[in-house]
């Protein structure tokens, strides 16, 4: 029984089997404050999760709190590689426009083309008539990269306008500690001192 | 409802906000295959373990399987500090014993006395008059160290041989990467060679 929880436990992103024999004896120990909430916290959203239909947000609300709220800018979209990038956006609070979640990048490797991202949903998105401006905000590596480019080309033919994620310098960066590519990135893309 | 479940992992030993949500999102996506069986497997885990009155294990069998076992020699007592100890030992094979955990160590600073330990356990198993051999299983840390003193003391006075872990060189260990206890515990401790 409690082999069997420790295996699935072990089994989660970052976890091993010494980490999992960790977190059971720890879940045993705080068993009313810890295991019997997360019991039921796991049920419950086992029981209400949906995937929203027109971004791809995880969230009880079907379509998603963010793509029902009328303050959120339908005009502009931010399109990322998976939830959890939706996720890191919202936590800056800086974006108030609505998302579309791809589910990956384009990858030759894994067998992973167009057709497997929702592209499709993208365009259909742009094909209703509302979206003006399109936000790529894959993530800064070759294959985000490459699907950012795939996309920009693919939409050259749609009235909207398609920008990307600035490079540079993360805030409070030092530059003796970044990575050359970052560094060349700042100074190729520098701007007029405010 | 989402939040909720991540707040509880973060909890977790080793788990922060973020691996959290790395979590989560990965229960979502193998939903049948992880997130079913883990809830299941915690509920029936919650219902079925044990903390064994004999030794102090955690067991879905009450007393655990091994102070039920009949091939176990319950003339051997090791005591250890945790039950995640009493698994290290297990897994390594080569103890054929019994055992009784202390559930922590001696600690001024953290008020931890001789009578929140369960030295009360110990003394009663070596009362009923099986126990011949006991094996100071603590960690090689000051506090399992003075544990493991404060108990040889205690002991003194019954007829029983207390022995104590070997401490020295781990087995692929190499010299320039030790530190210097444990260097200078091997010399001290040193053997004839075989």
């Amino acid at each position: 029984m409690i082999d069997q929880l420790i295996q699935l436990i072990s089994k989660l992103p970052g976890l091993g089997p010494r980490s999992a024999r960790r977190v059971v004896l720890h879940l045993i120990k705080h068993q009313e404050t810890l295991m019997q909430p997360l019991t039921q916290a796991l049920a419950n959203t086992a029981d209400s999760i949906h995937i929203c239909p027109e971004c791809g947000n995880i969230d009880d609300l079907s379509p998603c709190k963010i793509c029902t709220d009328p303050k959120r800018d339908q005009t502009v979209l931010c399109v990322i590689e998976e939830v959890a990038d939706l996720w890191a956006i919202e936590r800056s609070h800086v974006f108030k426009g609505r998302y579309l979640v791809l589910g990956g990048t384009l990858s030759a490797l894994d067998g992973i083309g167009p057709d497997q991202l929702n592209i499709k949903g993208l365009i259909s998105r742009i094909e209703e008539g509302d979206v003006k401006e399109i936000i790529l905000a894959t993530n800064a590596t070759v294959e985000g990269q490459t699907t950012a480019h795939y996309i920009t080309e693919r939409l050259s033919s749609y009235p909207v306008t398609v920008s990307q994620l600035a490079h540079g310098i993360p805030m409070g960066g030092e530059l003796d500690y970044l990575d050359d590519g970052t560094l060349g990135a700042a100074l190729a893309a520098r701007k007029p001192a405010a």
